[in-house]
Parts: C-alpha cells; sequence; structure tokens
C-alpha cells in the first residue's frame, strides 16, 4: 500500500481509471474489464509521467503515439484520455460506453482528434501499426531533422497480440531496424481467456524479444514508479524496448481480480461496490475528484506545455517553404501537380503501343512518381525482383533512415498492418508490392485499411492462371472476388500500360480508403492508343471498342482478359454480330457511376458475357443471371501459360461462343 | 571431397539429386534450383539413413511423414522419391516436370500414394502442417499404442518459412506441447530472393527456437554423416528438435552457386554443363547410373525392409477389432452409424422447439458425435468459453496424449494449418472452433485445405454484427462471401438448432474438401418442428413456409435472417400477397441441385428478396440483378444488436417492403 501523499495520489490517478472503467461497463452490461483494472499504473506511468502529447492539439505532428494493440481494454484508453483532458471524450462519452453513435466504441476506432491512433481489437494488428509508426517517425526525422521529428511509439500488448504470428514478424523486422523509440509495454497478467497461459504457451518470451535484438526489461506493472523507470531505461537504449510488466488482470475487482473470467466478465453493481470498498474509493460513478483530476492534468498538459511552446515555435521558424512541405505531408495533402508525372507516363504508354507487364508499368510509375513525391515510401516482402517496385530507391536501413524502400523480409502479414501504421502516423504515402495470392497472409490487415479509411496501396503481381507452371498454390482464382467484398476496398485491375497509369491516379486519389492494385507477371498488348485526355479507367468501365451497328453483345473484360474480348469481337463483328467491347478495371468506381452512363457502358438490352481468368463469384451484378462467363470453375493448374488458358477454355473462341449461344 | 569409396558414393547419391532436378528445371526452362541443390546431402542423409517409409506401400500407416515446406524446391522432393524407388514418379514423370497433366507439379500437390504427403508453396503452411501431423502421431499412439503407432515428422525448412508469422506460432506450440518426435531440418543458406538474408533479418533463430523449448542442433548441411548424426540426436530428445544445416544455395551450379540468383533462376544448358564438370558427372540428363540407383534403393526400401515387415505382422495379429477400427480411421472412414446421434438430436430439437445460439447447439452436436467417433478431435485458439466446443473432452497436453481437445493458444493461423496437417496424416476428424472474424488469419490455410481436398471442419461463432457492442472490428460483414469464394470449400449458416444438426450432417459427410460452420452467439428461434427425415439443409435451401396461394414472392434467409423473412412473410400473406420463405443454408449445396428442383425452390417468376446480415455481394446469382436485398451495405457500428439491425435497416418491415416495391 501507498504510504506517502505523492504515493497515494498516484494510486487514487490509477483508481480513477478503474473505476471510470468498471462504471461504464457495469453501465452498458458489457465489456472487458481485466486489462482497464490491470493496466490502470502502466497508463499513469505512460500518459502522466513520459508520453509527448497535447490534449488541446491531439494531431500534433510530433506527438508520440500510442497504441492500445489490446483493444478489446478500450475503457483503459477512453479513461486516460479523458482524464488526460482530451476535450473529444467528456465524461457523457464515459457514459455512453459502447452505445451506437458514441465515440467510445467497444474497441477503439482511430480518431486522432481524440487521441486514438488506431483501431484496434484484432490481435497482432495494433502492435504492427505501432512498429510502422516508428518507421514513419525514423523516416521523416531522416527528412526534416530531429527539431521537428522526434517522437516515441508505444504500444500496450497483451499475451494475445504476442501469440499471434503477425507479431513475430514485427518483432523480428523491429529488431533489425533498430527501432529504439518504439516501445512494447507488455501486460504479463499470465492469463488468457481460457484461463492460465501455461494452458498453452511455456515460451521464454523475454528470451524470444532477446534473440530478436531487443532490450527487455523486468517491472512490477502496479508500480507507476517503476514501470516509469522502465520507461526512461528505454528511452535509452538503441534497440526497441519490451517492458514486461507482470500485472494482476482485474487488479481491484475482488471477485475476479487474478481470474480467467475478468478478461470479459460481467461486472455487476455488486462488483463496483466491493472493488470501491476494497480500494476505498468512495466517490460516485463516473465522479474524478478534483485533486485526481488536477494531478492528471499536471502530468499531461502542464508537463508537456513547455515541449509543445518549443516545438511550435520551432516549426513557425521554419523557412516557409520547408514549413510548407512539413504541413502538406503532415496533413496527408498530395504535393502539387503530382498528377502531372503519370499523364506524361500515360501519353508515353499510348504513343508506344508496347506490349508489357503491367507490374514492370507499375514499377515504372513509381519510380516516376516517387521523384516529385517525397512521401511515396515503397516496400515488398521478399520480393523485389519480380516486383520491381525498388528501381532507384535506396534500403531503409538501421544504419540508413534516408531510405524508402523497406525489405520486409518473407512477411506480408507485417507488411500489411505496417503500412496501416505508416499511413495512420501521416507524413508516408506507403505503397507494398507482392503476388495477389499473398494479399490472403496480410487480408486481416487489409480489412483493417478499409476500416480505417487509409490511404494504402498494395500492388499485386502474379494475377492469374497465366503464371503458369507454378501452379495452383500460386494462382488466384478467387482473390479478385474476395478483395471486392471488402468494403471500402478500390480493386484496380488494368489492361495495358496506359490503364496502369491511370490505376495509379486513381490510387493515389483514393485518399479514403486502401487501393488493390492488381497487375500481370506477362506481357499485355496495348490497348489504347494515344489522344485521350480523360482517365477513362476512373468511370470503373468504360467502352474500349463500340460495336459497327446497333450493339447486339457487350463483352467485358478486365485486365489481361481484355485483350481476349478485343478478338472475340473481331470474330463476332466478322459474322455480321455489332460487338462492344468494355474495359473495366474497377467495380467499385462504375458502380459509383450515374445509373444512366452505367446503361450505356453495359446495355441489359444486349447479351452480356464477361471474360475474366478467375472465378465468376459477384460478376452477376454486371451481367445478370443468363448472362455469359468465361473464366475459372475452381483452382489452377501446373503447366505452360497457353495449355492453362486452353484447359481451363479462357480464350477468345469460348467468349465469342458463350455470345452466340445467347445470340440464338 | 570425399575420399572413401563409401564417401564417394554418398556424394554421387546426392549429385543423382542435383542432376536430375537440373536436367528438369533446364528442359522446361522454368523452376527453382537453388534448394534442390542445396539440400541434396540433406535429402540423402534423411531418405537414406532415417525416413522409416516403404516405397511400396506408400500410405503404409506408421510411415514418417516429410513434408517439403519450402515448396518451391520440389524437384528435390521429386528426385528423391524418383530415387527412392516410387513407382508412380517414374524418370518420364521427373522429364515432364512442371508440365500440364504430370504429376511433377511446380510446387509439389499432396499425394501419399507417391508419397508427398501435403501441397506445400505458400510458405510457412507446410511446418504448420508437419507440427499437425505429429499432433495426429501422438494422439493416434495414445490409442493404438506404438506397436502400431511410433513414427516420427520431418519437415525441410526455408528462411522464409521461418520468417512467416505462422511459424512463429507452430514453434511455440510444438515447444509447449514437446513434440519430441518432430524435427525440422531448416536449410539455413543466408539468401533468400531479394539477396543476403540480413537485408531483412538479424534474429539469432537458434534462441527463438530454444526460447520456445525446442533441441538445436547445427550441422554442415553439406556433410550427409553429421546430417544424420544430427538426426538421431533428434531421436533422442523429448523435444522437438531444430537442425540448422549450414548448405550454400544452389551447390554445385557455378554459376548460381551462393547466390542471390539461384533461388528460382533460369537453369541454362551451358550450366548443366558445367555443373556436371564440376561435380565430375558425367552421366546423360535424365540418368542415374547403376551403383548410385542401387545405393538409393539400399538405403530406402532395403534398410526399411524389416521395420515394415514386423510392423505388418504386428497388425495383422491385432485382435479383428481392434484391427478394423485402426483401418477405419487411417482409411479416414466414418464410423458406421456415424448419422445416428445426429439425428437423435436433431429429433429432440424439433420437439424442444428451444430457441437457442446455434454455437452452443453446434457444441452439444460435438459432445454428442464424439462419443460415438473417438477420431474426433476438437479445439479452439483461446476461445473455449465463448465456442464451448471442449465440452466434456479433456486436453490434448504435453503429459496427456489420450486428450481430444487442444488448446491452440491465440494462433489461429496455427490451428488452421495444424488442422490440414491432422487430417493430411490421417487418423483423425479435426474440429476447430474460432469466431468468424478471424477467419481471415487463417484464410491461407483455409485455402490450402480446399486445394488438397481435406476433410477440415471449422466452426465459426459470432457471425454477423448481432454481436453487437463489440463494434466494427469483430462483426463480419464481407466473411461469408469471401468464404463461398474458396472453390470446394462448403459454407453452412443453419437457421435453427435442427438446421445446425442436419448441417453437422452435412459435414462430417464432405470428406473431400473443408467445410465452415458459421454460427450465431445469439439465441435464434426453433423454426423447424419434428416429423422431418429428410436432411432437408442438404438440398442447399428448400422451401421452409410454402406461399398461401399462387406464390408471387420468395423470401430468401441465412442463418438467424430465416425468422425475419418469416415475419415479413406473415405480412406480406395478412396484405394478401402469397409468400414462401426459402431457408438457405449453403449455396454450395444448393448449386449442385438440379435446376428442376432449384427452380421449384426458388422461381424466377417471383419476387426475388434475400435478406441476410451480411454484404449482397454473390446474391444476384440467386435472386438476379433486379432481386431485392436487405443486408448491409459496409462496415458495423458498436451498439446494441437490436439498435444496430434498426440502424442498419435489417428488418422483417424492410424485407416486406422492400418485396411490395418490387411487386408495384
Amino acid at each position: 500500500m501507498p504510504d506517502t501523499p505523492d504515493a497515494l495520489l498516484t494510486a487514487r490517478m490509477a483508481d480513477a481509471i478503474r473505476f471510470l472503467a468498471l462504471d461504464a461497463i457495469e453501465r452498458v452490461g458489457d465489456g472487458h474489464p481485466g486489462a482497464p483494472l490491470g493496466c490502470a499504473e502502466i497508463a499513469v506511468a505512460l500518459f502522466t509521467r513520459h508520453l509527448r502529447c497535447n490534449p488541446a492539439d491531439p494531431v500534433w505532428p510530433d506527438r508520440d503515439r500510442f497504441v492500445l494493440s489490446n483493444g478489446h481494454g478500450s475503457m483503459l484508453l477512453y479513461a486516460a484520455l479523458h482524464l488526460a483532458g482530451y476535450e473529444g471524450l467528456p465524461m457523457e462519452q464515459i457514459r455512453r460506453f459502447r452505445e451506437l453513435g458514441a465515440h467510445t466504441h467497444g474497441h477503439p476506432e482511430i480518431a486522432p482528434e481524440l487521441g486514438i491512433e488506431a483501431t484496434t481489437g484484432p490481435l497482432g494488428q495494433g502492435i504492427a501499426n505501432a512498429v510502422g509508426m516508428a518507421v514513419a517517425e525514423a523516416r521523416l526525422a531522416a527528412t526534416f531533422g530531429s527539431d521537428l521529428v522526434d517522437h516515441r511509439t508505444y504500444a500496450l500488448v497483451g499475451d494475445g497480440c504476442l501469440q499471434e504470428g503477425i507479431a513475430h514478424e514485427v518483432i523480428s523486422l523491429a529488431g533489425h531496424l533498430r527501432l529504439g523509440k518504439l516501445t512494447f509495454l507488455w501486460d504479463d497478467n499470465r492469463i488468457t481467456d481460457d484461463g492460465a497461459t501455461d494452458l498453452s504457451i511455456s515460451e521464454d518470451v523475454r528470451a524470444r524479444f532477446r534473440a530478436a535484438d531487443w532490450q527487455v526489461i523486468d517491472a512490477d506493472g502496479h508500480d507507476v514508479v517503476a514501470v516509469s523507470a522502465a520507461i526512461r531505461l528505454a528511452q535509452g537504449d538503441p534497440r526497441p524496448t519490451l517492458i514486461a510488466c507482470r500485472t494482476v488482470i482485474g487488479r481491484g475487482l475482488p471477485r475476479l481480480e487474478g481470474q480467467r473470467g475478468a478478461h470479459g466478465g460481467r461486472v455487476l453493481a455488486s462488483d463496483c461496490a466491493e472493488a470501491r470498498a476494497a480500494r476505498g474509493w468512495d466517490h460516485p460513478p463516473f465522479t474524478v475528484p478534483d485533486d485526481v483530476a488536477a494531478a492528471w492534468q499536471a502530468g499531461v498538459s502542464g508537463r508537456n506545455r513547455d515541449g509543445y511552446t518549443t516545438w511550435t515555435r520551432r516549426r513557425d521558424a521554419l523557412p516557409a517553404e520547408v514549413r510548407a512541405e512539413f504541413d502538406r505531408v503532415s496533413d496527408a495533402r498530395l504535393p502539387e501537380g503530382w498528377h502531372a508525372p503519370l499523364r506524361g507516363l500515360r501519353d508515353r504508354f499510348a504513343e508506344a503501343g508496347a506490349a508489357r507487364p503491367s507490374i514492370e508499368v507499375s514499377a515504372e510509375i513509381v519510380a516516376a512518381v516517387s521523384d516529385g513525391m517525397p512521401e511515396l515510401f515503397s516496400g515488398a516482402p521478399d520480393l523485389e525482383g519480380p516486383t520491381k517496385h525498388k528501381g532507384a530507391l535506396h534500403a531503409f536501413t538501421a544504419q540508413d533512415r534516408s531510405g524508402r524502400y523497406l525489405h520486409y523480409g518473407i512477411r506480408e502479414h507485417a507488411m500489411g498492418a505496417m503500412m496501416n501504421g505508416i499511413a495512420a502516423h501521416r507524413g508516408l504515402v506507403p505503397v507494398g508490392a507482392t503476388y495477389l495470392v499473398f494479399s490472403d497472409y496480410m487480408r486481416p490487415s487489409l480489412r483493417m485499411a478499409a476500416l480505417m479509411n487509409l490511404p494504402v496501396i498494395t500492388v499485386y503481381s502474379h494475377d492469374s492462371i497465366a503464371i503458369g507452371r507454378n501452379g495452383p498454390t500460386h494462382q488466384p482464382v478467387e482473390y479478385l472476388a474476395s478483395l471486392r467484398a471488402i468494403p471500402n476496398m478500390l480493386v484496380l485491375r488494368p489492361a495495358d500500360a496506359v490503364e496502369t497509369a491511370e490505376c495509379w491516379e486513381m490510387a493515389l486519389a483514393n485518399r479514403t480508403g486502401p487501393t488493390s492494385l492488381v497487375c500481370s507477371r506477362q506481357a499485355l498488348p496495348a490497348l489504347r492508343g494515344p489522344g485521350i485526355e480523360e482517365n477513362r479507367s476512373a468511370r470503373g468501365a468504360y467502352v474500349l471498342a463500340e460495336a459497327s451497328g446497333p450493339r447486339r453483345v457487350t463483352l467485358i473484360g478486365t485486365g489481361s482478359e481484355v485483350a481476349l474480348a478485343l478478338t472475340a469481337r473481331a470474330m463476332l463483328q466478322a459474322e455480321g454480330v455489332p460487338t462492344a467491347v468494355v474495359s473495366m478495371p474497377s467495380w467499385e468506381a462504375f458502380a459509383a457511376q450515374d445509373a444512366a452512363y452505367r446503361a450505356s457502358v453495359i446495355p441489359r438490352d444486349t447479351v452480356r458475357v464477361a471474360v475474366e481468368a478467375a472465378l465468376r463469384f459477384g460478376w452477376d451484378r454486371w451481367i445478370g443471371e443468363d448472362g455469359g462467363f468465361v473464366g475459372m470453375t475452381g483452382f489452377g493448374a501446373s503447366g505452360a501459360p497457353e495449355d492453362l488458358f486452353r484447359h481451363f477454355g479462357i480464350t477468345a473462341e469460348a467468349v465469342a461462343e458463350t455470345a452466340r449461344a445467347r445470340l440464338r
């Protein structure tokens, strides 16, 4: 028990979190008390003694980032932010915890203006976001100097986050990159939902972190002074740091303390009363005594006042041009004239008319765009060669923070979640390149990007059975459908170099969600000539070749199959059937067009046939249930690409015949 | 250089692999030479000195399992199996490497009759399969005794497999479970596709394994004697073992040896010639000298002859009943009368008419079925409480191999891939339970289960926004679509307890692919009464309530929304609109019905309206592009379930109104 006035006040600062959490969870009848109660002292140590932030300017670019990776403990975050003085989280919001329309959602949802840096809940994502944030900080400091960019990233992490595979991917990479400003605070409570952690784990977690070159510090997680001292040690080490905080889950709640049920168990009114008695907390629900409130404010706003003022002065003293650039990237605004190189390239591609792999075209675009867009930050999970998205960029490493290309290693999931953290941090535009089949490895992160409205661009190569002999494990067939199924995901599949440039313009313009740009390994013939100013792909679908005569057939293709549709059109037209070809690089963009445009591009009174080297799944929306479809019906096979297209019946002849069958 | 006749012959046994691989890759102009050349000695050590197998009886139940986790090195496996004498892989198959129709696919595809235990390629999957196989072995040994079941599992693993997050999940769990018969042979070549491994990793891999309680042994990967000695050490330790084999990628190919390009670089005819000169191999392509062939056969078939005979005698001496049971589970046949308890339960549910969460019903079914199906092996990733699929089963642990429930820890991906390994091993029926949103974490493994035709059952709880306050991170909206998009995946979403029993019968009957059984956390009212013998769910969709009068409207629901459809039907019928309700637990099963049945259940000349608390994506196939749909249009939100259904407009009123709008 604390015995000095200071220690007593500190204990009550933690109890303020406990009782806000307990009262809110009890009131709504739902929530997870284990973490807010078990980590209250950790939050006091971090928020009131270390975290660089300003509740009056929550989006201060040089603030420390804090991610609650164990997002189910959301009341810990809400309570701490409320006590810290974030105006967007007044007591009324705490009372309305988990009510529809409140900001105090079941799991934290990204809202930097409230102090919430990331949406968390699916375990492991938050710590990986944090690693991405630390990368962004290091990279931006290399550009703008430590006068402007010098902050730390903290993540609170539970056993679940550490058991998930993604954790090891980012632990390994963070150690390799020597992200010294990154600190994980581990809620080492030895309890998970099933019970004692030793039901399913007996590894030496500390040794595992040390093996990845992290500093590891042990601390009593209920001792604010000890946790604070550990954080200070973390700040002095060039390695990332794990602070293993030994805690008791549900601490302060007599019935559940230290037990399995504390994680997400129901909190009763009697629990709140018993906890009050046990902790000597005699304040009504949703009430913070003045001295505790004042101590929190002194610890957060008061402690940071000078640092914030000093930083603001430094920023204001910058040369106008540097200031403007810093503000621009901090606000995640693209540079003026960012379209220009894209349009230049598009016109060059249109003139050249060369058959090229769209992944190679995409790489050329990234190389061209990156000159005028210093915030572009590329990377790939050990596929530099096949995806080519490094170009002339040099690597971001432990030794060189000025690099703009990250070798993520064979860690797709880390790449996905780190890109989310990079985008959430702001200041960089993350671009990642991999094979389309590996999108499944990062799918939980793709979903989070969509849910967080983050402008993250993933470029995929090897988009179909056209990759040939590597076989079905590496041939996507269901991936276009499964990416298109993610809400707020812009999926683009360009048909040639010109469309690739147009799609890149769409990807960069998409500031409120992720983009999946799906490219081919094989060369795609040039389909689009010069002389068109409009970004036709931006309409989602457009008439690439109109019928000669009143249209009877509409052939719709995407990516590499548009060329097949054109060949089929020639066959049908030769037979006297007026046939149009529609190129459809994006369902989402097409769905956003008005009904008249959509009807003009794909008229329902024509025979509609789609061709895509993938499953029909979802296509009935565009071609109707009686529409024709030429594509895959199951997994691919290992063989020469030309053999596979013939074997699976994805040919111009099949497209023409599918249309003919519907004309009879 | 080897200097004794024995050592010379051993070296040539490895070179036989090298040249089969080189010649095959050169011939087809495609493939990955790095691993077959770099791991040739490891294969010789394992196959000719340790692996328990019988090429004349490839599916010998007590054979050791070998998984090539770095599947791109497929020619290593094909060459070794060919040399070992597997008749399904004659020289003609080696010649036809990567040709459409050959068994020598780009990446290995599961075919136990050829010696190929798993389809591998997507990195990390293979080692996780191996861990599942080791679990199956330990569990079966507890049932049948070590006289019948006593074999080891080996996996060859590259740097990529170890960097993937799934690797750490299974490393941690395998150490915890003390799977002493599991050995990883690590191709420690310090090269990945991007170049030197130190581009992206600097962790101490050995220390990481030790932290997870593995034995770690170093060996020169090009010294057959050293690797063999390490394997022997592995056999004597109660812990799983990592043998770190220091190798040179592409060893023996002068132009690429030890270099980045060796991984998947093109092999030229000149390379084959230079390699021949360097290694003193003067045999024509696709030729194995007799003494080498004989040594391989002696090392594999010869060495195993006695062991196989002894084992066969032991099996033949078993009491008939035990023998029959062993054969049954080894052949993955379900017990006679396995339907009976399911049908009994179904009838009980129909009589009781109780509203119950379908996840709870599923748990009751598992408990009932597991009595008569000793091979049922359940588990969950730290969701024992919410999924309830442990029941009275006790845990499979390091100390107790008789358990039938695995606490996978917070490791969904491990669960998915280990279940694949358990199913591929044969002898157990793996069942895993988790939340539907976490299926994304195991999606790469779900795809592999579908591709491998493995009967793996995953039961999902928390299937929609009905989970309420936990919010959008935990509310599936796109998951039904994305699971339905996987070829060969049977997706089931039962509407009440009776359908849950019917769906379980479908899941167990599905022997050629995985099943996703999607359940609710909340109680579902009973919709089906007693007296029906047929498994109606097995038709995929069926008329639950016919229209009173000539049908004008067909309302189609799945799972929890079928009840809404019934309420809407009552409204419409009260207005004089004859309306039927179709329950549609499975798209795949319905698609497999004949056209007449499908037309009778969902007639196109009726107004068709579907209701599902998920996205419309894919539904146009069943309702047409003009059909009505009541469901989600984006992510969910945090709030009370009833508030959410109202907020998102998923109500009986909305269903009725959607139908009315189409009747006008």
